[in-house]
């Protein structure tokens, strides 16, 4: 099943793939469907529901609009890790964003000026569909809902200027996620998806998520050793190589590049970069 | 005025602080309460409410349970960074806690043996009061409910894990906040209150709040450049010199140990901690 949260005459839907085309669902967004616990046999009841109709891309928000928890991970990409030289890392390195740093797939990433180098970073999103705490990777497994797909768009001059990363993550509407979710049962990351990210068109980043060090399942349950992840909680798992900063010279986002995040057999986000421009204050 | 969350009949609510004794207040808990745009006059409205009651220790709830946004600053207690010989930071390191993290003023924290390294941060917190975004200092000052006491517990081990905090800082039910939230019209940080805490008695950390390198305005001010605050988001301001973790040899909290964490005139946390001892596995 893939599953979208849609804007439909100016409120929001959970909705499901039939055809190239959605039909509704009793819920105001995947996250709220995922609080269901028959979440599967609600989706299946409307498969067959009429109207079934087409949407625009304007009408996609984020997928799972406002989760309770999103946690990253860094530095997952086996073939990145020793291409850099480093040792594969016993512990996955975690970081957490905000609920408001998400935006929708085709969103314009609209950024004021703040920050001066904004990198892409494409990333496999996993969603959690039951409640887990001190759970067993098996028993995280069966917890997944499903995949979608997320850019970690990321404030470089802002993450570096601590220790700590989260306020070059953390941007309001920086972080766009969907366009579906994919279910686990048609979704299968560690047999080796490849993700891409392009810049107007140019592919700046190529992996496979065969490679992640700690796959979803991983993740959940070491997360869960400290903390309760429920239904719509979200889990980026990092990035492949070819993030901007790293290539020499540095390359960064510019006002109006359009940047495109796809994983095989889920979809793609579209984005462009918008920079208003500051009007020059005048003496 | 001072304001708690309480855990009444089986049932949570806002309620404030009449001569030592309690009136409820219409909000479940003080995040919902400050999400009232007119709280001031909702809570001024029922001081004089009968009945007042007393209450235990055990009824207290952390003051904001759910907040949308934990926010944590480290290194920002000039002494101490004067102490360890470094220069002041230009901008605050910040990380993120969940609402989960957060638990009771006189709650145990039951550390689940995950961790050997449990050590003590005490922290003023400020509880923002109103919706801010790409706010001033100014603004931002206008902007804070008040302010309360907390204990970043800190699993060590787990936080030098990798280069990110968060899995040190985010076990569940591991920060005690409250008992109180005084408004800020009843508190003045700035001007330096008395920020002390103890482990079975003896002191161990000792600091003022005037020392703050970013102080809660300014803390506000720059969050609200990447992300916005809502009324009920909290934001730990940093803990002064005396971890455990720096002491020589360094020091860690175990089983029984009791917690008190202390800010002058708001109030102060006590927490024993607890470590239940594992069940050996026979074969």
């Amino acid at each position: 099943m893939r599953l979208a949260t849609l804007e439909v005459n100016g409120s929001s839907t959970a909705a499901v793939e039939v055809n190239g085309l959605f039909v509704s669902l009793p819920a105001a967004d995947v996250g709220a469907l995922l609080k269901q616990p028959d979440w599967r046999q609600v989706v299946e009841a409307h498969l067959a529901d009429e109207p079934a109709v087409s949407v625009r891309d304007a009408d996609y928000r984020a997928v799972i609009p406002a989760p309770s928890k999103v946690l990253c991970c860094g530095h997952n990409y086996s073939e990145h890790i020793r291409e850099l030289g480093r040792e594969l890392p016993p512990f996955p390195t975690l970081f957490a964003k905000f609920a408001d740093t998400l935006t929708g797939p085709y969103a314009e990433l609209v950024l004021d000026g703040e920050s001066t180098e904004i990198d892409w970073e494409a990333e496999l999103a996993v969603v959690v569909g039951a409640e887990v705490y001190k759970c067993t990777p098996e028993e995280a497994s069966a917890a997944i809902a499903g995949y979608t797909v997320a850019n970690d768009v990321s404030m470089r001059d802002w993450q570096r200027r601590t220790l700590q990363w989260l306020q070059g993550k953390a941007f309001d509407a920086s972080t766009p996620l969907g366009p579906v979710l994919v279910t686990a049962d048609e979704c299968s990351p560690e047999s080796g998806l490849a993700i891409t990210c392009t810049v107007n068109g140019e592919v700046v980043q190529e992996g496979c998520t065969s490679t992640l060090v700690f796959d979803a399942a991983a993740l959940i349950s070491y997360i869960s050793t400290f903390t309760v992840l429920r239904p719509g909680d979200v889990v980026l798992t990092g990035t492949p190589g070819g993030v901007g900063m790293a290539r020499k010279p540095p390359r960064f986002l510019a006002d109006g590049d359009v940047l495109v995040t796809a994983i095989e057999g889920i979809g793609e986000l579209r984005n462009r970069v918008r920079m208003p421009v500051r009007e020059p204050v005048l003496n």
